[in-house]
C-alpha cells in the first residue's frame, strides 16, 4: 500500500508524527505537510500562487522509512501536489490519504473549516480512501496514549469494505478514556460571539478570531458530539456533495 | 431588510460592484468583502491572524446608498466580521446574505473550493439566507448583461419561502444567452493535470495551479454542469451538514 499522509498543523507538530509512525506497518508512507499552521484552512487551494515542495531528510527516529516533503501551500494543496508530483497524476497509485492527528476537534461544524477534512476531501475528488484523525484538544503536547491504541484498527476497519465514490471518514477522539466507537452524523451547532477586538501600535483596532460553541441538538444521541461527550470515538460517513437533495 | 454582500474575487471587481448596484433597491446595502482576490479560499477563515476593517469612504457612481468595508481576511471571515462587529453578534439583524457574482463557475466540484459558497456556508450556519451568484467566466471584464436580468427575479423567488437551516443556494450562469433556469444536483467531476512546474531565479521548482475539468456524469441532465452546458442558469440547493448518510 502507498499511503500519504497530510494534515493542518503543519510538519513537525505530535499529531502528523504519532500518524506517521502509526502508519509504518501498513506500507510504503508519504507524507507531504504545509510547513507550518493551517489551522481554519478548510478546503483552501492556492491560486495563483507558487507552491514549492521540500523533502526533508531525517523525518526523526523510527521514521526513517516514510519519504516526507513539506510545502508552503494549503492541506488541500498537499494532495494536489503528491498527486501530480509524486505519484505522476495517477490516483490509482496512493492507496491511502491520512489525514491529522489533527490537534483540536472536527466534530460538528467544525468539519467545514476544517484543514484536516479539507485535504481529505480532496483525496475522495479523486476517488482516493480518505480518513482524517482528529483529537478533542488543540494543546501542542497532546497525549495520544489512547488514540494510539485505536487508530490501527479503525484504519484497517475502514479499508475492509471499498469506499464508495466521494466519500471520507471524519473520525473525532474525545479527551480522557475512551468507552467506544459510535458511527455518527455531524451535529448541527454554529460558533458565536467570534471576534476579539484588539488596538494595535498605531491605535487602530485589529480583531482576532475566538468564539463560543452552541450546539443545537444536545440530546441527539446519533451526533458526533454526543458521542464525544459520552466518551466514544466518532466516525462520521463525509461527502464531498453538497447538494440538499431534500430541496430537490 | 439588511443586505450583507461579499465575494471571493475582493472588492473593487466588476461582479461585486454589479451585485451591490442589483441589490440597493432591495434594502439596505452592507459590503464586506475581501481586499484583494480570495479565490479558492473556501471556507478558510483566518486563526490566529489579525483582522482589519476598513470602511470604503466612495465606493463608486450609483452605489453612494451602500455601506462599503474591506477586510485583509478571507469571505467566510467577512461574514464572521460583519456579523459580530456591524450587526452586534445578532443573526436576526442580517435578513440576507449575497456572495458573488463571481468571475468563474462554482460549478459541480468547483463549490467545495469556492470562497464565494465558502461564506454562504457561514451565513447557513448561523441560519441566515444566503446565495452565492458565480458566472462562468474569469475575465475581469465579464459581460454580466443577461445575469443582471434575472438576478433581482431569482432573489425574489428565493426569498419567498423560508431556507430551512444549513441550506444556501449555489447559483450559476452560463455564458452567452440564456435559455432558462433548472433546479440542480453538483455534478461528479475532478480535476487532473493540476500542477504546473516552473523554475525561479534561483533555479528551484515551483509549481502553480492549473488543470482540466473531468466531468463524470455529462449525459446527466439533473446536474449544474447539464444545466449551464444547455444555456440554462443552474440553481443548487447547498448544504452545510456533510454526512453521508446513506452510510449510516
Amino acid at each position: 500500500m502507498n499511503i500519504l499522509i497530510t494534515n493542518d498543523d503543519g510538519w513537525g507538530t505530535k499529531g502528523i508524527i504519532t500518524l506517521t509512525r502509526l502508519m509504518l506497518p501498513f506500507g510504503k508512507v508519504y507524507v507531504l505537510a504545509p510547513e507550518g499552521p493551517r489551522s481554519g484552512a478548510a478546503a483552501c487551494i492556492s491560486v495563483q500562487k507558487p507552491m514549492y515542495l521540500t523533502r526533508i531528510d531525517n523525518p526523526g527516529e523510527g521514521l526513517e522509512q516514510a519519504e516526507v516533503y513539506v510545502t508552503n501551500g494549503t492541506p488541500a494543496d498537499c494532495i494536489k501536489l503528491a498527486l501530480n508530483t509524486l505519484f505522476d497524476g495517477d490516483d490509482s497509485k496512493i492507496d491511502l490519504v491520512v489525514s491529522g492527528i489533527n490537534h483540536g476537534s472536527n466534530a460538528s461544524i467544525n468539519v467545514i473549516y476544517s484543514g484536516t477534512i479539507g485535504a481529505c476531501m480532496v483525496a475522495a475528488e479523486h476517488g482516493i480512501p480518505a480518513i482524517g484523525y482528529s483529537y478533542c484538544d488543540h494543546v501542542p503536547d497532546i497525549d495520544l496514549t489512547e488514540a494510539e491504541k485505536y487508530i490501527p484498527e479503525i484504519t484497517r476497519h475502514l479499508l475492509e469494505e471499498p469506499m464508495p465514490y466521494g466519500i471520507c471518514y471524519n473520525v473525532n477522539f474525545p479527551v480522557g478514556p475512551i468507552e467506544g466507537i459510535q458511527w455518527t452524523r455531524q451535529c448541527r451547532a454554529h460558533w458565536e460571539k467570534e471576534m476579539e477586538p484588539h488596538t494595535d501600535d498605531d491605535g487602530r483596532t485589529y480583531y482576532t478570531l475566538v468564539g463560543t460553541f452552541v450546539n443545537h441538538e444536545p440530546d441527539a444521541e446519533d451526533t458526533d458530539e454526543y458521542a464525544l461527550a459520552h466518551h466514544r470515538i466518532s466516525i462520521t460517513p463525509t461527502t464531498i456533495d453538497t447538494t440538499a437533495y431534500q430541496l430537490l
